[in-house]
């Protein structure tokens, strides 16, 4: 049988479901072709006569699927960085915000970018990414809060799949904040809702997503958001619980979301609910981190209740400026004490669930796209136990090697 | 007059102490000449006719002293990835210490590892510290426990700075743990005392810490040390007050310390006592961080007594496994609540004062080692604000540019 590529010598982390835990193959062996995985288990079990044109001896390294980032906020214009320093000097956010800081800031220089500027200030934060291993990404909208300004988002959002190789999900998440100013609601969420039936087949968007909190949409607001997604034919997510509880968890898997993020007020109720649901459980530590917050997501209810759970950098400029997974990762385990198992799952095969991409992303079995990320540890938990350091080797998408 | 390179363009933050807060130059330059800065000042004021072998328009961009990680443990052997991925499957300490786990599995690996294996295994870490700017770095022993270990690792420490362009100080920790399985401590004290007065201007080692703990060495067996340590005419240093109040700060302070580091338990009396003797306040939020202390260091009174205070990464492998000083910076900011402004001195010129260095690095002002730290932001908060992003333009050690 003839391949494009083998890769020999490996160890493997194929988060096959089949497999235990994380899926370990020691003495592993992936082969690709045309992009896709067409084999990935023991070297050993690799067809006889097997060859391919690039034969790569990865010399007892660690391979794990391609690092997926499932909730970023990645296209954003502005800088909130004297914000944050005036925050430290002691200025209060009400301060701040007559100074024109806070969100408003974000969304009045999103506004006055172009796309190609939104392009060429994401490239870098991308570039962050796809340097430790990221080979899918989600990217939302929502620092527009009016449709053309969304839309601009959304395309900007697209086009870094294009100046990269990396696979981008596209959000829509207008409904994440009220508009600055804005003083008749029902109008703005009207106008949501009609660009949410637009988006509908029209590939702008993959997903539709809002913000339930005292501060932004009540579950009624969500509710009417979620009722046009249906309509549309586009799955939600939401996030949810992060600063009270709302019951956004419940509400989010009322309409089948593919997941609800945040989630550190979140009820046993909403937990229960989530997983009857198959809703995925998005923690975001790096916003717990930043803003300081001490209320821990209930990790374990999420566990009793089988709740899968996904992690990701929610990379924003106000509450989360992380360009960095593996960071998160260790934030995870740090902060909120998941296991070494649940987070290398939570930045593959979950957080692929999380994004409905579960066929094509997300593990190392036949079919999948071949996304890998080739690591220079000598067990999968270095990837989660170091700060600031990154071990990887080489990272391939569809099946093609990044020039090192 | 002529000068090996000038920069120009460039907005400073020169630390210069004659200066405002960081001392920050707009329209500024600087000029080197035989690896020294011979000027750092606004641009107009340089010298009439002045001319460089080099230039380099720096077009905007900022640049700082290089960046300073006064304590660091990078010099070990072994992986304690294992342990913490124990640890958050719900091992207690007692379990992972039955396992061989904890320091003492440090230890094991350190002895046994030679003196070139000490090298190759820290220049990752090391090399992570350069890409961010990092121009000089302590490193200290204190894993080998017996006097052959501990001078293998001052060796090691030494050569990391013939194998980079880095200045490297190496300090003694021999007073950093009892060896595992020592019964007799009075002993072990007395091979410290001993190995102190052998590196008295030997040029092995540049100062003499100790660890002033419950769980290590009391506040008289570390006055010991440090006793032998002005004998041999080698300033101290000391891991003071971090799990609780021995007084460490007051005792570091009654022997002129260079510096008292972590400082979490410090009192109100020991921070008095530090500004008193000028004893820089070394604040290490990785170990904070990673440990899960909630403690937080008396910030508010080293300001009130006028403690100069430093940051640092504690890069080791049990409490701190960090090799990002941008990161520590962030985690300054965000868990400490330092100003920016605070953060910046506390990389560059606080640091060089706890490493009794401030003649030599840690301004731009005239005389010192030409090492810059040039950056692609727009204002030096933003060092401090983002986690896991890189804005390094280009490193510069004495005079000389990294190539990138
Ligand atoms: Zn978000
Ligand atoms: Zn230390």
């Amino acid at each position: 049988m003839r391949f494009d590529t083998i890769w020999r010598g490996a160890r493997l982390a194929t988060l096959d479901p089949a497999r235990q835990g994380i899926g370990i193959v020691e003495r592993g062996a992936v082969a690709a072709r045309e992009g896709r995985i067409v084999f990935a288990g023991p070297e050993s079990e690799l067809p006889p006569g097997a060859d391919a044109t690039e034969r790569v001896d990865v010399e007892g390294r660690w391979i794990t699927p391609g690092l997926i980032d499932c909730h970023t906020h990645l296209v954003h214009a502005g800088n909130r960085a004297h914000e944050f320093e005036l925050r430290l000097a002691g200025a209060s956010y009400e301060e701040i915000a007559r100074a024109g800081g806070g969100i408003a800031s974000t969304v009045r220089a999103t506004r006055l970018a172009g796309e190609d500027e939104l392009v060429r200030t994401a490239l870098p934060r991308l570039d962050a990414l796809i340097a430790e291993g990221v080979t899918t990404l989600e990217v939302k909208s929502g620092y527009g809060l009016e449709r053309a300004s969304e839309l601009r988002m959304l395309q900007a959002a697209g086009r870094l799949g294009s100046e990269r190789a990396a696979r981008i999900r596209k959000t829509y998440l207008g409904a994440h904040a009220w508009p600055p100013g804005e003083t008749d609601r029902s109008a703005y969420l009207d106008e949501v809702c009609e660009t949410v039936t637009e988006l509908g087949g029209s590939g702008l968007a993959d997903a539709v997503d809002a913000f339930c909190e005292g501060i932004a949409f009540s579950p009624e607001e969500v509710a009417r958001v979620f009722e046009a997604a249906r309509a549309a034919g586009l799955p939600v997510k939401l996030h949810a619980d992060q600063l009270s509880d709302l019951g956004g968890a419940a509400l989010a898997a009322r309409y089948g979301a593919l997941s609800a993020d945040h989630l550190e007020y979140t009820s046993e109720g909403g937990a229960a609910a989530m997983a009857e649901a198959g809703t995925v459980a998005v923690l975001l530590p790096g916003a717990f981190y930043f803003i300081r917050e001490t209320k821990l997501p209930p990790v374990e209810a999420f566990r009793r209740h089988g709740v899968p759970i996904a992690v990701a950098t929610d990379c924003n400029p106000g509450t989360s400026p992380l360009t960095s997974l593996l960071l998160a990762m260790n934030m995870a385990a740090t902060l909120f004490r998941l296991t070494v198992e649940e987070i290398v799952a939570g930045v593959t095969r979950e957080a692929a669930r999380a994004l409905g991409m579960a066929d094509e992303v997300g593990t190392l079995t036949e079919g999948k796209w071949c996304d890998l990320a080739i690591w220079e540890v000598e067990r999968p938990a270095e990837l989660v136990y170091r700060m600031g350091f990154n071990p990887l080797w080489r990272r391939v998408f569809a099946g093609r090697t990044d020039q090192p």
